[in-house]
This record gives C-alpha cells, structure tokens and sequence, in this order.
C-alpha cells in the first residue's frame, strides 16, 4: 500500500472526536424528530443537468465514471453523466417530484448525509462534509407560518447542544428586491449578489462595485443604509420606512420578516435577529432567508443557513414551494475541535473492561461480559492474561474507567480513577449515569 | 428540471422503510458499542492505488473527476485518481496504518456507512449500499480468540432484529489451502476460487472447471467431498480426518475452525456451522472466513461476510493482522422489503398532532406542543385551523396516533384509532409506550 496519506478537504476525526460528532448527530436527529419531521436519505448522485439546473455552484460539482465503462459496457458512458450531490436541497427536490404522489403534503422531512464539492484544495475548504436539512414543502400553496417555524426548530437543536449561544440572522428577500426597485434600479439580483458580499469586502467595496455595475452613489448607499439596519424586535420595519423607499414588495416582505420575528420572539425570546443584509448566495430563496452564528464565533461565518424557495421543485404545472434550513454540522465541528473547544470523556463505548487472571478464565469472563451487556453496559474483555498492572493499563489508555476482576475471593469491580475496589455481582451492577457512556463537553451558550 | 426518474442501482427507500432502515441501524450500532468496538468513519474516497491494491474488484470502482477540473486548475487532474470505497476493508486498512502512531492496539472498531460500486446496471445489483462492518486489528500478532469472537457479536446483533433465524457459516481458509496442497493440487488458491462458486455452478460444474484447470479427476472429486461436509459441532474434523489427507496446514486450519466453533456452541448455541464449502472471493483472507444466512431467505445468499487478513495493512516492517465481519444492510433490506416481510408502525416520528380551532389558536398550540416536546413526544401542529374531521385525516393518512384539542371545555386528546377522547394536560399526558415512536416489526426468528 503506497502513498498513505490525508486528501486535503476530506477530513476524518480521531475515535474521540468522532463521539462527539456521533453526539451532535444523535441530539440533532432527535430534535428534528420531536417536530415531527420524517427522515429521508436520498442516493448520492444525480443526473448532471439535476446538479446543473439551480444556483451557482456547478463548478464545484464531481463527476462520476466507472474505470472500466469504456472497457466492457458501452452504456457505462451513461455513468459520466452522474455526479455527487453538492447539497441536500437540490435532490430533495427532485425526490419530492418524482414521488409526489406518493407523499403526504405539506411533507415535513430531515435529511442527515455527506456532500460532496469539488473545491479548490487550496483554498482548505471541505471537499466531503455532513450537511443536517429539515425542510417542509407543500403542493401549490406553502403557509407563511412555516418560515417562522423553521428557526424555532433550529433554535431547539442549538439549546440541546453544548455550543455557545446562537444566534439565527433573518431577512427577506422580498424586502431587499423590492427595496432595489422602489430606488429605480435595473437589475435587483444583481445588486443583491454584491450586498451579500459586505462581511467580505466592507461597504466601501460594496459601494464601488454597485457603483461600477451602473447604480448612482445615491441608491448605492440607500443599499448599504438598509444593509446596516439590524433589530431584535419588529422596529426595523420603522428604521426602513426613515428610508423613504416604497414598494409593494418590500411591503410584502416587511410584513412577512415582521410575523417571523415576532414569533420568534414570543415563543423563544432572543433566539432571532432582523439582519437587513443577509441575501444567502444561492439563486432559489424568494422570500425568508437564514444565516445563524455562535457567540465568540461569529469571523467563521454562518453555521447554519436556508431561506424560502417557491420554484426549485415544479413539475409540468404542479409546484411545490418551500422552506428550509441546513446546519453545515462538518464545519461547525471542525471549527471547535480547531479551537480545542469540544471534546468527549473517553474515545471508546466502552465502560467495563473485564480482566483475566488466566487464559482459561476467558469463558467465564464472556459471560460476566454477557450480564453487563444484557443491561446496556458496554464492556470489553481484556486481550490477554498479563499482569494486572498491564490490564490495567489497557483500560486506562482508552478511558475505559472500572475494571472487573474474578478470584477466590468472588467478583470485584475497581474505577481505576480513584482507585476504589468494591465486590460486584454482574448480574446487578450498574456504573455511575455519567461513565455509562461517553460524555462531550464544550462551551454551553 | 428534466428527466425525473430512478437510477438503478442507487435505491432510495419510502419515508417508512427509512423507518425500518434506520431502526436497523441504531440496533447495530447499539450492539457493535456494547462489545466495546469504537465508532470510525473514513472519507468516501480513496486514491486509485489504495482500492485497486488488493482483491478483484478493481472494475467496479467509481472514479471522480472534477466538473471543471481542466477549465480552472491545471491541479484538477490529481482527482481522477481518486475513487468512491468499493467496502469498508480496504479504507480501514488504510486508516490503520496512516494512524498508527496514534491508535491504541488492539484497535476495535465500527464503520457504518455507504459504499459504491459501478456495477453493470443490467444486473440489477445495487450500486449505492450501506455496509456495517466490524474489525480488530492488532499490531503484529492477532491473537485466534477475536476469530471466536466476531461471530459472537453478530449473533447478538441479529437475535436483536425482527429477523428469521441467522446461521453463520465458518469456515478457515488454512483448512481449504492444506487440503490441497496435501493432495498434491499446485494452485490452491485458483481451486479455492473455483470451488467457491459451487452454490452458482453445482458440484459438477466445479469438477469440470477444476479438472479443465489441469486438476485430475479424484482429485477434484476429493474437493468436492471437502466442501460437503457441514456440521454444527466439532465432528467435522473426524470427517475431514476420514478423506485421508494430511497436511500441517489442514491441521492448523482444523485446530482453529474447532476453536471459533467450540466457543460458539458454548456461549449461543445453534448460532455458528462449520461449512465448509465457505471460501469468499476476496483475495486477502488468510485464516477463518464467514458467511450468514437466513432461515427461509438462504437462496438469496451471505448477509454478512468476514474472515481474518493478516496482510492488508502493512507499512514496511509493520504489520496490522485483522478479522472483521460486514453486515450488507441495504442489500439485507432490500430482500425483505421485497418479500413484504418487514414494516414500520408509521413513516413518520410524529405521536401527536395538535389541531387548530381557529388560526389565532396558533401561539397556544405552539405553547402545547412544546410542553410535550419537553417530555420525549414527537408533535407537529396542524397545518390550518381547518374542520376537524380534514384536520384528523391529516393524521390518519400519516399514520399519526393522537390528536390534540383545546376547547373551551379545556383541553383533550383523542386516539384516533379508537375514537377514544380524555381529558389531558401538556405537562403531564403521556402516550401507551408503544406509541411514543414508530415500532418495526418483521419475521422473528
């Protein structure tokens, strides 16, 4: 086996980091559920022009092809025109298509996998990363009431974490396009596109590409007096009117944000914000928009994202609006572990390890491993007869924390941690509730 | 968006075989951390070198190539060199030996995840799968009692899923290599692979491919009375003894087959066969071999597959001796979902819906379904305040057990199976067990 070494952007964690990404999968998939959303697992590809047909992100897209296709199947040319998902959005759409007769609508689904972006490797992004989506989407018509659901949801899944606090960023993008128009300029999606940039190139940057792409100084920094504005509460919508702009859009909009914070506020307060400058990059949002950020994290960048699309899955004349959010969770993990922020009590299940006195005593010990294990204990049983010393060490290393021991004198278990011994009975024994399992620990918001 | 259809090859379950397939999941996983193995996942892709190092599925790789590898980055070509894992053997192999300085031996691990292979689409094979794979792997000796211990696993595993019975085959491929050399056959491992096939060809297709290979006609007929003997205790080695053949690598083998035997039989009996007609394609097994069956469903073949490799990981002077086992659940569920034989309670994990007397109603369901959200039950609210009778046929198309009204009279819930309606209060109602979540049910063996 030649070469053995990382691929830049595919990032595999070490046993104990792994627990705490199993931890945040399980909390994760939990709180989706406890909302009622079903779980969905789409395959990993999709024909390319599936890929191609939304958004902007079709360069980062990798193709498949078999390495013999040329060799023993003339269709498996066919095969090269299949590429892996860059989101999960995009083939939920298609799912919802193409089995909308058999769903129940509105269909409310979570979808926990890896994506796939074929990303420069230099610039250090992920290549392969869990994307966590809970999105609802009706046939025809979507309620309103779904897009001030939706940060509820996420504000559940942040509590039940052990991260800082989050904080989720609303807009709508009725209020931005409709603004854009009720200033007179041309091309609105355009001038989103460069607004969206702010965090990045700072409003002097913004200014003059706006200005650049044919806007007057004047709407350029009427953008950015509206990207500034930024409320815990309904008062943005008067911190807009002071801006003398109307349109029936924007009208629109502002009532819609208005019902999402409101909401948020009345049933979760300080979860959600009013950010005037969040657009989301993606072409298919048409209304709500969300961006989330942890407290003392804010440079990384929004770990959690979605908004409203009403024209991403459609069907002849059947449409199928929505709305929806994705917790990039690889990401997110991969920033606290880079900051030492996160971390598990021990990196194996394990929380007995059974210790031999002799290799002819390793049946008996199976079935002292059987009674624990018929209780939810996991136990493992020690790989040889050395000294105990050496047993003990065996556990130790792992963060295994008691060790069971069989002699003349009848069964004990010892929490190698404190060093306390006590006479045990496997059929009745039952460690601490904190080292039954791993635990995970980070910075509770 | 175009074309909307299945690709075959890649399945993708209803919402309420995902039910029963993640319910699956979660029992394997549970039993895999009782025995004390570790969770690990490695990235989907491995370089070319690495999956086409060992065995004989190189044809059946999936290589990646970037969208617009050529057009932006001269770099982009290094990706063709990457493939999707065609198992999870072969990356864990690789994740052994690339972190070796940092694992604890012996190492105990679990991997579930998805694997591809570009099969030809005609043969109806599955081309996106999930495998749950177990292994140990140590450094430089791996001591034989893993051997009897990975089928102990297995056997809690599936006594822990709505299946039939599960028999695992064993076999030891010292026992199939001594046997022929001692018969004086000179390419042992091409009348392995040959035999191997005798469930697809029969016994006389074996004779004549082996004696078209250059094998003489008692010999192959020798092979043949080998592969026939099948018992559930130790009494195959008198059975080998009486074909007459000696050899120090038989006896090696017959010593070792014993033993996983023997321990089976004393700690789950019934749960292990010496079979051994067993042989398994793969090139990199060295000692015992596994296969499983199920009672009923043995036609369509192995549900999990294993043995032990003691040459896979290697780097320079060290060596990283294994055993392992890989359930195939997607293939596993597959046949059962085929066969009707198993079904979830509901697709959905909603146990409660809350309906609506009129829309204003909205806040204090919100109010509700958060109160026994709190409590482990899964609630969605109603869409609209529509007539109850569309608001309980919402539920009833989903499979929804309960639901939830507030009226003047104060609040109440309904099971809509029976029609029954009491009074009840957020905090304190609780549903029969059997309803929190979805159950799974299926042919108990």
């Amino acid at each position: 086996m030649s070469k053995i070494m990382p691929i830049s952007g595919f990032p595999e964690w070490s046993p104990a980091n792994r627990v705490v990404e199993q931890y945040f999968l399980d909390r994760i998939r939990r709180t989706f559920e406890l909302h009622g959303f079903a779980s969905l697992e789409t395959r990993a590809v999709e024909p390319l022009d599936t890929l191609l047909s939304k958004g902007e992100t079709s360069k980062e897209v990798y193709l498949l092809r078999r390495l013999q296709a040329d060799a023993d199947d003339p269709r498996g040319a066919s095969d090269a025109q299949l590429g892996l998902h860059f989101d999960l959005t995009v083939p939920f759409a298609r799912y919802v298509v193409e089995n909308a007769g058999k769903l129940q609508f509105p269909f409310r689904r979570y979808q926990i996998q890896k994506v796939w972006r074929g990303e420069r490797p230099q610039e250090g992004r992920y290549r392969e990363f869990y994307q966590c989506d809970i999105d609802i989407v009706d046939r025809d018509t979507l309620p309103a009431h779904y897009e001030a659901e939706i940060p509820l949801v996420i504000g559940d899944v942040f509590a039940g974490l052990p991260l800082p606090k989050a904080t989720i960023q609303v807009n709508n993008r009725k209020i931005l396009e409709g603004f854009y128009r009720g200033l007179g300029i041309a091309d609105p999606m355009e001038t989103m596109r460069i607004v969206d940039k702010l965090d990045r190139i700072g409003p002097a940057g913004v200014l003059a590409e706006l200005v650049a792409g044919g806007v007057t100084e004047a709407q350029a920094k009427a953008c950015l007096a509206l990207a500034e504005i930024s409320t815990a509460d309904g008062s943005f919508a008067d911190e807009v009117a002071k801006l003398g702009v109307t349109d029936p859009l924007l009208e629109e909009g502002l009532a819609e944000l208005l019902a999402v914070v409101e909401t948020a506020a009345a049933h979760s307060p300080r979860l959600c914000r009013a950010e005037l400058k969040i657009a989301r990059g993606l072409d298919y949002y048409t209304g709500t928009v969300y961006e989330t950020s942890l407290a003392g994290y804010e440079r990384f960048g929004s770990v959690c994202s979605g908004g409203r699309y009403d024209n991403l899955a459609s069907s002849g004349s059947d449409r199928f609006p929505g709305v929806g959010i994705s917790i990039g969770l690889s990401r997110l993990l991969g920033v606290m572990f880079g900051q030492g922020a996160l971390s598990a009590s021990r990196g194996v299940p394990t929380c007995v390890l059974v210790a031999l006195t002799a290799d002819s005593d390793r049946p008996a010990a199976m079935r002292t491993a059987a009674a624990l294990r018929a209780r939810g204990i996991a136990v493992e049983i020690s790989p040889s007869a050395a000294k105990f010393g050496k047993q003990i060490r065996y556990a130790e290393r792992r963060g295994i924390p008691f060790v069971w021991f069989s002699g003349p004198e009848g069964e004990s278990v010892k929490d190698i941690r404190s060093g306390d011994q006590v006479g045990a009975d496997a059929a009745a024994w039952t460690p601490p509730a904190e080292d039954l399992n791993p635990t995970v620990s980070g910075p509770i918001g």
